[in-house]
Formats: structure tokens, C-alpha cells, sequence
């Protein structure tokens, strides 16, 4: 039986155009870009032709602000500590938000114990940041603010071009971890005002453990793996050009069909959030339907677990999550949904549902029906549910 | 004209059948091994079978001990900076040589700025470290002792196992950055005694941008990038599936077929050396030839440019380097053979010429008459070499 994939947010397949050119890369003994020698200027080539992709993806001006990483977190990890490293001297101060991906929260905690001061914010229960408090944040020791433009476990897109207006103001550096959106939703680097962003091959459906930080000319920032002069000083070490040669295609497609998909996608969500009463009852949509990426969904089920509804589906072979698959292992609720201020038990009973461009009505259809059985069987099954008069 | 790879020291092909599993591995889709539901189990697997190969290929004692990397700069900069970080409690003094990598160099200095004390030890002529001295200079503040396996610039091979008892005796952690050893010589970390291994998947003919690290059990020892719980809690970021397969097959090849490759590689090595009077005068060997890689060596040309050589060769479809890729671009003459005690008239003649299982004792022909006619030409050229009467 055919897997359907609803965990998009852990793993979007490849494109076949990217299978092609990582396949031919691989097939093409490509040298290393570095080396001066004829081979190494073909390689290079390859590399600054994935680059130029990349560019025009985040609307970045020069192809030099495109640094290639081994991933998202990677990027964010060289944007937070490489900034806040750099700008030491200027202050200690960071402001960011309760809902940041690990990679945020975790090099923060790292610099907090570096002697920098952070200021984390609330979000508002649809899960977004007002403006005014990151303005009201922000002092004179404030040198760096880091919001994410979309939550990876419920789709929210934050304000981030009201906020890019503040710190340009305010002329602080301004990181948005973007991971979940580029190559998603229309992003450009200018129009939202931002110093750094960061993001990742996988969700425009390139390969994983491969991405990118935008860093604006001008930006004083360290390195985070020093060494060769590889990335023009930025990143050392020797590019997974294969690697990148996928993600610069994955760009190139995220880039030219990006009105299509997204629409596609969209229509997907209005099917799929109109058709949950049918099949559902006693649940919270943790999304905000009004500013969200369109291929993502999450909600949470009372009274039962969420990980045990995505067991129950993935024996009917549909993937869904229940969190970060970053997070996997971690017994703990959701940080993003507390934060959204639901109840520890409403927190656990939460799914992630996210479609990419594979998928049909059908099988949305499909995800619904099992979801509808998988809930009723546990419910059944829930003390929690029997107690209580509101559930059947 | 099919080019001559003699500079496999910045890339080697990728293997036949490293080839074959990661395309494989781009055909199948693979979902992200943290996903807890089928389809990132069957990723998982596929990640592990790649660990125990590479386990296997360091002698490690446990698959949790290795963790992957996006290569050898991360992993030196993971293990350096780590290390000390995690460490600082118990000192602020490091011991190196004067010849190691520059990941190795840039993440000293980046310690420096934040309090660190570091000592790097002179090489003798032939480019080897005395383990007396390591000894010597070890302190009752020194957390952490960082020694390279063998140059990236002249293949020669340091006392790592002497190192290994003192550092060992003395109850300090010992970092190898092995990246271009592992997969051509044998390396057990247990005989090595080293806490710490950096390595590189393209060394041994699987992808770039790929490799890891190895962490004794009970090192303490901070994540460099930070974020999900992948890797045992040791490194965020969604893994980089592809390459990890890819240098997983590289890994259990160059261990099933170490002892062949290596008494082929030395038998071209042999054939240079014993060659090279036929061809040229006036040249220094900066490869210890008792203790080197079987692969790789470094010479220096009086009174000629390194760099005008390798563009000649260029010419004739060889390429070879002048030096490690990752300092393509720096003007300056190499840190390495400075201290190995050569003039900078004599270090900027320099070539290296890295071979590999794919070349041929006729490549290597070709490479000696191509550059016994460039030398010939580039003296006739050079004035330094018109006012020697030792040249012709």
C-alpha cells in the first residue's frame, strides 16, 4: 500500500528535476570548487549556478550574501552565535519569541551563558508576535532580534516585515529563521527588511541536510565552521556540491511555480479544515487560518494523545506528526502550543498535518476517515473521555 | 583528452558503488530518520547501517560514539570548540602544532579572543612533532591537546599513538584531525588513544561534505550546532541522508580494501620518487617518506613558481595542487613548509601531487615528462634561475 505522506514538515520528496541533476552531479566526478585547475572551475560553475538560484529565491541583491550550509539549523546556529559574537562590543542584549524552532531557543541558551541577556516574547493565542513589544524590547544594548517567519509545528507566519521596519529603525540586526518558508511562500530579503535569514533545501523540496544563510552585505558576523576560505571567509570547509546542485534546481521550481503550488496547496487546507467537523468533534484548530503557510495544519484532539492518533494512522500508512520531528524522543509538550496558552492534556493531544504537492484530495479524503476512527477508538478507550459528558 | 587527477587531496571520484547507493537513495524518498512512523523508520535504518560502517572504519566501540558531519571543518570545529567550551572549568590551556589544518588554526585563534592560552610545537625538518615535547608543554591548565594524523599538504604522518599514551598518562582530552588518514591508513582510536577524531567521507571516495566525528564515551563536550535531539543530543539538524549512505558504503570499501589500495598507492609512490632524478634537478622532497601517506607527495621547485607549474599542467590535462584547496585564493607562501624550515623562495615552488586508485603508473609518466618540459620552461623564464649556475 502506498504511503501517504501528511509529514511534509519532517520530509518533502524530492523533485524529479532534483533527482536528475543530483543524479547527473553524481555522475559527473565533479572536482572540488576550490581547486584553480580546469576541473575545479567546472565544479565551480555548478556551485555559483546553484547560487544564483538561491539568490533570486530570497531576493537577495549579491550572489556573495548567499552562504551554502549543511542545513537550517546549521544556518541559524551561524546567524545567532556569529552575530551575537561579532557585535559583543556594541551589546549584550537579544530579544526573540516563545515559539522560536530549537535551534533558536538552544544557541540562545548557549549565549546566555556567555554573558548575553535575552528577552523572549509572548505570542498572542493565534500564535503571532505583535510589533509593538519587540519596538518596546528593544534598548540600547539590544544588538540582535531573531523571529522565526513561520512556526514549524502549526504554519503561523509572524509579522516579520512590520518587525524588519522597527529594527532598521531601531538599526539593530534583525535574523528570521525562515526554514519553513522560503522556497513556501513569496520571501525577499529587502521588502522584509531582515540582515539574516535562514532556511533549508528540504521544504522546497530539495535534498535535507543542505541549506543557506542570507547574510546582508555589511552584516558584522563570525564564522561558525572556520577554516578554508571557502563561501567567500563565511563557512569553511569544502561544499556538498551534490547536494547544492539539488537544492539550487529545487530553488529554480520553488521559484517558478510558486503561484501554482501554493494555490494547490491552499485549496487543499480550505478542503481539509471545511471537512474536519464532519468527521471531528471536541477539537482546536492551533493554526492561524488567516496568516499560515498553505500546506500545514495543526490541531489538537481532547482527551486523547496525539502520538497515539499518529501510531493509529501510520498503521493505516499515513504519516503525520505530533511535533518537530527535530524534538522526537523528547517526552515533554510542545513549547509553541503552551505558549499559544492551551492546557498541558489539549498540548498532547496535538497532530501536525502536513501536505506537499504529492498529495491529492483523495488522499486528504483518505486521512480524514482514518483520523475520525482512530480518534473514536481511543476516545473510547480514554478515561479522560469516559468522565466527560462532552465526549461519545 | 581525459584529464589526469593527481590532486586528489581536494577530491577523489566517488566509487562505483557509492555511486549506486546514493542514487538509490535519491530514488527511494527516504523520509527523515527522526520521524517516528514507518517511513522514518526505514530512513533510520539506513542511517545506522552508515554508522556501523563508519564505527567499524575508526575502531570505535559504540555506534553512539560517531557522529555525523557536514566534514572535516565542522568536526574540527565541533571538536576544538567543543571541547574547550565544555571545559573551561577545568582550564584555558591547549597544545597544538605549528603545521595543523586551518580549521584547526582558525579555531585556536577564535579561542584565543575568548581566554584561551595556546601552545603550538615546532616540527623537526621532516615535519614530525616530538612526543617529548607534547609532553613538555602539557600544564596542569591544559584541557585539551590537538594534533593532526597526517599534513594535508605533504601526507606526513605525526606519532599519534606516542601522543596518545602521554595525553593519555596525563588525564588530558587528545583531538586527532584524522580527515586524511581515515579510510587510507589504518586507524584504531583505542590503539591512537585519542578522545577525538575528525574525519572526512571524500578521502576515501565517497561524497564531499560529508563526514564526522568521533566522541569517546564521557568526553565532555558541547554540540557546535545546536537544535533538534538528532544524533544522540550531539548534533541538530536534519542529517544530510544521501551523502551519510554514500560515505557509509565508501567507509566499509576502504576498510575491506585498505591493504590492496595502500600497497597500490605506494607502488606509484615508489615509482615518483625513484623517477623524479630522471626528470628534474634541483628539487626538495617536504614528504617524510619513512613516515607519509601512501598517496601523496610534496615538492619544491628552485626557483619557479608552484603556481605557474599547476597551470601548466592544467594545460596538459593533469591536475595537481600547490596546495590545500581550502587556501585557494591566500597569497601566502604554506604555514606547513615554513615550518618545515623551507625559504619562502622555496615553499612558493611548491606542488603537490596526490594520486589515487584510479590513476595509473602511465599518469604518473605523463605527470613527469609534462613537468620536466614546464620547469624547463619556467626556469628558462625565471631571473632567479638565469643568475644560479646551478641551474641549466
Amino acid at each position: 500500500m502506498k504511503l501517504i505522506n501528511l509529514d511534509h514538515i519532517s520530509a518533502c520528496p524530492l523533485m524529479p528535476e532534483v533527482k536528475e541533476v543530483m543524479i547527473d552531479a553524481i555522475n559527473s566526478d565533479l572536482h572540488n570548487p576550490s581547486s584553480q585547475h580546469k576541473a575545479g572551475e567546472e565544479a565551480a560553475e555548478r556551485l555559483e549556478i546553484a547560487r544564483e538560484n538561491v539568490r533570486t529565491l530570497v531576493g537577495a541583491k549579491d550572489l556573495k550574501e548567499i552562504v551554502f550550509t549543511s542545513g537550517g539549523t546549521e544556518s541559524v546556529n551561524h546567524a545567532i552565535k556569529g552575530a551575537a559574537m561579532a557585535n559583543r562590543n556594541k551589546g549584550n542584549h537579544i530579544v526573540t519569541t516563545n515559539i522560536e524552532h530549537n535551534a533558536v531557543i538552544r544557541s540562545l541558551k548557549r549565549l546566555s551563558g556567555e554573558g548575553f541577556k535575552v528577552t523572549s516574547l509572548p505570542v498572542d493565542e493565534t500564535g503571532r508576535v505583535n510589533p509593538d513589544d519587540v519596538a518596546k524590547a528593544i534598548t540600547e544594548k539590544t544588538i540582535l532580534v531573531s523571529i522565526m517567519h513561520s512556526n514549524n509545528e502549526t504554519g503561523t507566519i509572524q509579522p516579520i516585515k512590520e518587525i524588519g521596519a522597527i529594527t532598521r529603525q531601531k538599526k539593530v540586526l534583525f535574523h528570521s529563521d525562515a526554514v519553513d518558508s522560503v522556497g513556501v511562500v513569496p520571501i525577499d530579503v529587502d521588502d522584509l527588511n531582515v540582515d539574516l535569514l535562514s532556511f533549508g533545501s528540504n521544504r522546497f523540496y530539495g535534498p535535507h541536510g543542505v541549506g543557506g544563510l542570507y547574510i546582508r552585505k555589511g552584516t558584522r558576523i563570525f564564522p561558525l565552521l572556520e577554516g578554508g576560505v571557502q563561501e567567500h571567509n563565511k563557512r569553511g570547509g569544502t561544499e556538498n556540491l551534490i547536494g547544492i546542485i539539488g537544492m539550487g534546481k529545487a530553488a529554480e521550481l520553488a521559484l517558478k511555480d510558486m503561484a501554482t503550488r501554493s494555490s494547490y496547496l491552499q485549496s487543499l487546507k480550505d478542503h481539509l479544515v471545511a471537512s474536519l467537523p464532519d468527521y471531528l468533534d471536541e477539537y482546536l484548530i492551533n493554526t492561524n487560518l488567516e496568516h499560515s503557510l498553505p500546506e500545514m495544519l495543526n490541531i489538537s484532539l481532547k482527551y486523547i494523545e496525539g502520538e497515539s492518533v499518529m501510531l493509529m494512522l501510520d498503521g493505516d500508512d499515513i504519516a503525520v506528526s505530533t511535533k518537530s520531528a527535530c524534538a522526537t524522543g523528547s517526552l515533554r509538550a510542545s513549547h509553541v502550543l503552551m505558549s499559544l496558552g492551551l492546557s498541558h492534556a489539549d498540548a498532547q493531544g496535538t497532530i501536525v498535518i502536513s501536505w506537499g504537492i504529492d498529495n491529492s484530495k483523495e488522499d486528504i479524503d483518505q486521512f480524514l476517515a482514518s483520523i475520525a476512527e482512530s480518534t473514536k477508538v481511543l476516545r473510547d478507550m480514554s478515561p479522560l473521555s469516559r468522565d466527560n459528558p462532552g465526549s461519545d
